[in-house]
């Protein structure tokens, strides 16, 4: 990081720890990219109510972790979880779809569009940091939707290195462990302040990026970030400001 | 791939598959980047007889990789055997170092010159393939490199990911399983026949990238592809030209 400026927006936004770090970890679904619009409108196309599928598919998502996070199943690809999830959403909402056509929407999670900030941001970024996804994502969604959405990413970390699924302290550990740095050395961003808990607990540093139009409208939680959280801003640019990057 | 002179070009250097691959894997080390020159000048940097140095610590290479794929030794990071045979390396020329210059010459391989096509073809290529390493560098060491020469990758693929090091099959499956894809539909591209040979032997599709220089003057081996590979260039551009990137 060069001295002056970008050094001194740093230190201004950074209670805890004052150095730079070297990687930053960024959560994907959310704080990268808006996959409710994304995946509403694919689903809109098939002739299906889009927001309440997309919402609804979503809404399956934790639980379905959590069968692998408490060891009642083995880690599986997420595209395995959201095939058997849009199964259970269709009949739930009594929506009829073609076992192809399944196949081909369980695959807009792999393109999803970018929050208008997110490829300028990480752009700068990552001409001062490491930058990789440590989301829930596999390799191959989190490829396929890197080079949909233009993200520069260094490396793919996440789940799939730990066959884990966050918050499970595998994923955030081995994803610093793999880049060859401590856990100090490096910084989790996302727009959820669980996931930046759980980071923290295992040394990482933090940083919240608001994403309030992720669920639509409405939303009353992960609005700030929570206590102990070192950098908040409202974009990936503000971040990079902040960062001196 | 667009219709017309890359397709017609392709078709002309493949002789076994017809369709175009979707991923292509690279070998890095030899492949991708001169270790041999840039190893040699920061020994040299150092006080040290360079090209002998560079020469005699890559001697142990496959030695030691062998150690790991006979089950000898578990799978550890190339920079830990880096760093054993460096001290093997200096002992055997009667040459002395300090420590912690051991441990920063170590990470010379972190920082290895590209060939004067690598950056552009792969640049190129990358616009139509998902481009990776499938080297027996692990992830902090490739991440470091792709930073320092600029090269585009997707993702980080390779050794670390399977735990083990090529020619062991788990190393080009593994990768192309990441990736979400068939071995065929991948394509393996090394200057060395007996990675191209493991990599076909798993069902890859394979191209020989001539690097004559790779070992000083007077390389007598792998000047051209061997049997049965489906495309040989001289540069990553004109591998471009070949697959119509």
């Amino acid at each position: 990081m060069p001295d002056g400026a970008g050094d001194r927006s740093f230190e201004r936004n950074v209670t805890r720890r004052p150095t730079a770090p070297k990687a930053l970890l960024f959560d994907v679904f959310g704080t990268c990219v808006d996959w409710r619009t994304s995946v509403a409108r694919e689903a809109a196309a098939l002739g299906l109510p889009g927001e309440r599928v997309a919402d609804a598919w979503r809404a399956r998502y934790q639980p379905q972790l959590e069968t692998v996070r408490s060891g009642a199943r083995e880690w599986v690809p997420l595209d395995v979880l959201h095939r058997e999830a849009l199964d259970d959403v269709l009949a739930e909402l009594g929506l009829e779809l073609g076992e192809a056509e399944r196949d081909a929407l369980t695959l807009a999670w792999h393109r999803l569009d970018p929050w208008p900030d997110t490829v300028a941001g990480l752009s700068r970024l990552k001409r001062i940091f490491i930058v990789a996804p440590c989301s829930n994502g596999h390799i191959a969604q989190s490829v396929n939707l890197a080079r949909h959405v233009g993200l520069p990413w260094d490396a793919i970390l996440g789940a799939e290195i730990a066959r884990a699924y966050k918050p499970d302290p595998r994923v955030y550990l081995g994803s610093v462990a793999a880049l060859g740095l401590e856990p100090g050395e490096a910084m989790m961003v996302a727009a959820h302040n669980g996931d930046l808990d759980a980071a923290a607990q295992c040394g990482l540093r933090t940083a919240f990026v608001a994403r309030p139009r992720e669920h639509g409208p409405g939303r009353r939680s992960d609005l700030h970030a929570g206590a102990g959280v070192d950098v908040e801003t409202a974009s990936f640019v503000e971040l990079a400001d902040a960062l001196g990057a």
